[in-house]
């Protein structure tokens, strides 16, 4: 490329982070090894119904067979949005009159869209510190983002309400990840919601409301978009539950978001027809509300297996709370710089994410996400007692 | 939402166009009566290999398993990306050593991905004109466009050196459809793929070339990205050949291009690994190859067919270009309102796109494209003699 074309793509693409999430992954990729992946957001291979989803693509591609294959419509196939909200209802989730569903290539891609359509140097985007760092990247590409601290499970709500009051009514796009958080895997108590919403209606504030884990929560607190206001833009995803390979996520909005979000994919056309297909016919076999029942005692029992193995192994440099949910463990290992022994990690067979990027602003070097989906429960134990041995090894006191 | 989230919408939406296709689609879809489809750009059903498809979905949901349903890889499945290089090759299509493959969500993801990196307010967008609207609209969102004529199989060479000249060195970025051009199916002769290139050369301009239908033409000159200038970046798709419902296209890019693509990639995540490995799985197979062959004769015939109901059928206030090849054909009926006049073809059972939003500047009224995918023989034949009749009756003389 011409150097003036150079310079600008250098530019443009010097707003796009990495994420620490990649990163790791990227070490995956390139390792001839087996590592135990303590890194990766994948649902664990057990619970992943591959033989039935095999079972449906037959199905899919035998009896709809052509229109399975054609373009998709913009928005999303019809009787996938309405399984959609079908399903939503039953886990719980009521969602105001005139709010519609846009399906989306995964949540990732909603995150994209709303970013698209909502933020703007004008907007600017509060979040809980920590926060998912790579649904929050395309929420930064065009705002300022503030976090604000969410600990021992709970949202410092003072602090928000600061953060609100100083940039004004209508000015603030909250981000929130209140059920089975990543990466802290917490839930946010009822009483936080509800406050967080009174907020929101008293600044003028828009939310977006992130739950890919709700089926992963034993308590489950209503979500924010069921408390009655329609300041709560829904994304959901099948990406936890059945396979994030087929790309499914959804929008639940306002109708006319849901209208300027369906004519926005028209400008991608990302969504497969066939993966929807696929969707939709597990929808209507039961096989999303039977995957979502069996995942949460599973996973359960790897929460237990983690929980157990930090106290065995870690030393007393290295806090954590309690999991309550969700995919993924956070620790702290004070004195420890996660990112500069991340390669030693793998060279002693086990990787992780290292979080201090969740943090907005930054975090403890020694922050690290450890994800319960990929590894056995064997390599649960494993990988912790190798981890924990790196660290003491490695850490300043 | 509040009002001033509502006048946000309203701003950031504005600027979304809805295409005319999606238009069209909307009244297809909003259809109970069976209708001669001859605006949607899906391919011919009879070509589109259905039951091959679903033994390929058999096999890697049973070979590949767990892996073909997890998060996809930014950038794409490197053997994926190891098979359509060779496929390009077998093409005719040769790519500098430089250049690096990604794998997009389809060729409309490629384009929405590439105006993120490379327009901008000090880029301007240089097109055909006609020119296809949906993959111009991304383009568009961030920069100015400019038309160049390009009609009688020939692009205004003259025309597109003023243009350049007026923009000055570095500022331009030039969007074809060389090969098989939507909506006009007519190939560019060689040597007016290699004075653009020169041009480009020049004036330091970038160019994008839009190659889903190579396989469709007798004619094959060189594609530009082959002519030895790495000012190409070159945009293929498997909507044509394959099936559209995967959503799997490509950028060729240079290295530094395809390394930034594949980070933006990380910031929706829209590329399903199920319908990558069912893409890869069809490579391996001979699949691409072999409906590739097939398409070329089957859209050879509908081409002739449709020629010679245009002869046999229309007044002759109707023009249009002999089409070379492709999935469209263009035809301009003077003194008729293509778009007024839509819903009434609609009621007589046929369904075409107003093609006047496919000129830069806005064409005439009477622009018409027909689509050769999914009507029949058969249909072809009836759709025009409909549509002939209702621009006989309803054009103003």
């Amino acid at each position: 490329m011409a150097p003036g074309w150079r310079d600008r793509l250098r530019r443009s693409a010097s707003r796009i982070e990495t994420s620490p999430v990649e990163m790791a992954y990227r070490y995956v990729r390139s390792s001839y090894a087996r590592l135990i992946n303590m890194a990766s957001g994948n649902p664990d291979p057990s619970i992943v119904p591959v033989e039935e989803l095999r079972e449906i693509a037959m199905e899919v591609l035998g009896a709809v067979g052509y229109e399975s294959l054609v373009y998709p419509d913009a928005g999303g196939l019809e009787d996938l949005k309405k399984e959609i909200r079908l399903y939503m209802a039953r886990e719980g989730v009521q969602i105001p009159k005139d709010y519609e569903i846009s399906v989306t290539s995964g949540a990732q891609h909603a995150f994209k869209l709303l970013s698209e359509l909502l933020t703007g140097e004008d907007v600017h985007v509060i979040c809980e510190s920590p926060t998912f760092v790579e649904t929050l990247a395309p929420l930064k590409l065009n705002s300022r983002v503030h976090g604000v601290p969410f600990s021992s499970g709970r949202l410092d709500l003072g602090r928000m309400e600061e953060e609100l009051r100083a940039l004004g009514p209508g000015s603030a796009l909250i981000y929130l990840i209140p059920t089975c958080h990543n990466p802290t895997g917490v839930t946010m108590r009822e009483e936080d919601r509800r406050a967080v919403l009174e907020l929101a209606e008293k600044y003028d504030a828009l939310i977006i409301e992130d739950e890919p884990y709700r089926a992963f929560s034993e308590y489950q607190p209503p979500a924010l978009v069921s408390l009655g206001s329609s300041r709560v833009i829904y994304v959901g995803t099948l990406s936890k539950i059945l396979a994030p390979g087929l790309r499914i996520g959804w929008i639940a909005a306002p109708a006319e978001l849901a209208e300027a979000v369906s004519r926005l994919e028209n400008y991608d056309i990302t969504t497969s027809t066939l993966t929807q297909h696929i969707a939709l016919e597990s929808f209507r076999r039961g096989l999303v509300d039977s995957t979502a029942s069996a995942l949460r005692a599973h996973y359960l029992r790897k929460r237990h297996l983690m929980e157990e193995a930090l106290s065995d192994h870690m030393p007393p440099s290295v806090s954590w709370e309690p999991n309550g949910c969700g995919l993924f463990q956070l620790i702290i290992a004070s004195g420890f710089d996660a990112e500069a022994h991340l390669a030693e990690a793998i060279r002693r067979g086990v990787i992780y994410v290292p979080a201090r990027r969740f943090f907005v602003p930054e975090g403890d070097a020694g922050s690290i996400r450890l994800s319960l989906g990929p590894p056995s429960e064997a390599e649960i134990a494993e990988g912790v007692r190798i981890l924990a041995g790196l660290i003491a090894e490695r850490s300043s006191s």
